[in-house]
């Protein structure tokens, strides 16, 4: 009797609310009816951001986001620091290249977390960069990144800081306002628990400031006509309709649980799932991991990519692999969005049966027996 | 007891084994799962653009489709002819000035189609002009465009055609590779039965050697990045997967009824409805109407606006209005994807219900009568 389990960071599970809005008749996007939900939706977005900044959503992936904040931020020829410390931080330094902006990179090894030092000694030998591009989860190592930190540095500096919250938003903490972050990107199918195909961004007075100075083309990622429709329950172009009914749903439950609680639950999850992993004998792959996500070393011994097919074939649970050089060398256990404390034990317990069945041997109920203790404490 | 029902010119109504797909739950988009759904999606797509050439797809509204064909296809300083004759044929006009491209215009009223004999004088006067941007049917005044014409006059000269075929797709005509047109362009919400949040793009060998001289920058509307990974039933960002899951539907109901059967009801839905508003007394806006949507000219004395209002939110038939100058002025009326007679049929009469209702005068029945001559001819 299959049941299927998806604990991969995006898409994440929905709510039964919120799939069966999808299956409900589908409504014009101009009518009074999608007026109140976009604006509503955009309201109840200003809390998960945690700002008093205007949110405003595209009809693209997470990546539609960060290339719009490349596009309407900058100039051709400005410079900028980017941090790659995985497959999302290279992305950023990728569309930026893509414009014709000039990156300047702080790379770090995969699973580690930028030191604020390496950022702020780059800051003040080029004092004339345009913006750094962070990230808060790089979802391809699980590494959390120090963003409050980082908004120290730039917040008193002419510098924008533009952070990558696409997989973390509402699982691992960022106070946009408190902390002084410019400008921030997410989407819609990782802690917001709706299906792919909405990107968010929030924007403070500075980076409205560096969107008027812009050169580079857009039009459809154009921000400033995604704002000003956005404050009218308005669309420039036809949105997923039936992605922001969704939404909607599972905003309602992240209003009800309140942001702080939702980011304490996946904080709770984490640390159990950490503990788990632990307690089975295996390393964690990042040295500062987020909320959003536990990676995990495999054992070298075995086959990752064979391990990861099994659980997905035969239980029905899907991990993600590892990307690029980390491929059959990681699995990644989302707790994110969707999920409770059953969940995280669903997950690694099937998840010791697996290395078991897979020839590995490990001490079967050590992980689950490490989560329930976390849990009831 | 309300009912709803759409007769906007997308989103369109969708199928309820589409409505039920979606209300599944979501799957992750690098499973083998995925990968069979997207190769069967791009393969039926081919079906439904008459073409042998792959299909692509990104996850954005047709407008962000519209300017991958700009960004991909052209160089900075390019120069191109723009038809303009509504609101999307406008819009071809302002993502290429977005982009440094040179338009010249060529501008016909709205309502009317252009004269294949102006865009030759144009070609011949203007050789250098890199493509033609001409649209299917012109959604805001719901003129049909002969592409097969145009395709005439591009086909032996270096010049591309590329069509917007944003809302026609399945309903009006267009052979792309039997009429020799470069490239097309379309989106799920509205022949294809599907939520808006997709669009697809076909390229033929001459498009893709205007894509590889193009220096246009892009990330995620780069089109050989979507090519490269839709062959191989993956992605180079996160899909709007449960978009996918509903388009496999509708495409399959396209695919069993045969794209040349779905035109052809198209048509005779268009023409029903059009023999109707004529027996109402009414005058179509568009000289050469598409299959896809009837454009009506409302009566001076009526208040077009309140006439849309009042039918739904008494009667829950939504129409869509008038755009820019034509606000207020014209309704239109769409026939387009999961339609049939009966729905003409209620179209029509509660149209005749509204214009009695705002107080003008008409012929009950007139209209519903005429239909009826038509769906038994």
């Amino acid at each position: 009797m299959k049941k299927s389990l998806l604990f991969t960071p995006g898409p994440t599970p929905l709510p039964p609310e919120a799939l069966l809005a999808m299956a409900q008749p589908i409504d014009y996007h101009r009518s009074e009816t999608a007026v109140t939900l976009i604006k509503d939706v955009l309201q109840k977005l200003k809390h998960v951001f945690q700002t008093e900044n205007d949110v405003l959503f595209l009809t693209t992936s997470g990546t539609g986001a960060m290339e719009a904040a490349v596009a309407n931020l900058l100039c051709c020829g400005d410079k900028v620091l980017v941090i790659r410390s995985g497959k999302f931080g290279e992305r950023w330094g990728e569309i930026c290249t893509a414009y014709g902006v000039e990156i300047i990179p702080i790379d770090v090894a995969w699973g580690n977390s930028v030191a604020p030092e390496a950022v702020e000694s780059h800051l003040t030998a080029h004092p004339e960069v345009k913006a750094v591009f962070a990230t808060l989860c790089e979802t391809s190592t699980g590494a959390l990144h120090d963003i409050e930190a980082l908004a120290r540095l730039t917040r008193h500096r002419p510098t924008l800081l533009v952070v990558d919250a696409v997989s973390a938003l509402g699982a691992d903490d960022l106070q946009m306002d408190n902390w002084g972050v410019d400008m921030v990107v997410s989407c819609s199918q990782k802690g917001l628990m709706t299906p792919p195909g909405l990107a968010f961004a929030a924007l403070n007075r500075r980076a409205w400031n560096a969107v008027a100075r812009s050169n580079l083309p857009k039009y459809y990622l154009d921000l400033r006509k995604a704002h000003q429709s956005g404050l009218e329950g308005s669309v420039p172009y036809t949105p997923a309709i039936t992605l922001l009914t969704a939404l909607q749903c599972a905003l309602n439950r992240i209003c009800a649980e309140g942001i702080r609680n939702t980011i304490a639950r996946h904080n709770r999850l984490a640390v159990a799932t950490r503990s788990a992993i632990k307690a089975i004998g295996l390393p964690l792959f990042a040295m500062s991991p987020a909320n959003t996500l536990t990676s995990i070393r495999l054992p070298e011994e075995i086959d990752g990519k064979a391990f990861i097919k099994l659980m997905r074939e035969k239980h029905g649970i899907t991990y993600a692999g590892g990307q690029s050089h980390l491929s059959g060398k990681i699995a990644r256990i989302a707790h994110l969005g969707w999920m409770n404390e059953n969940d995280v034990i669903i997950a690694i317990s099937a998840f010791e049966r697996g290395l078991a069945e897979i020839g590995y041997d490990t001490p079967l109920g050590a992980g689950g027996t490490a989560a329930q203790e976390v849990f009831t404490r």
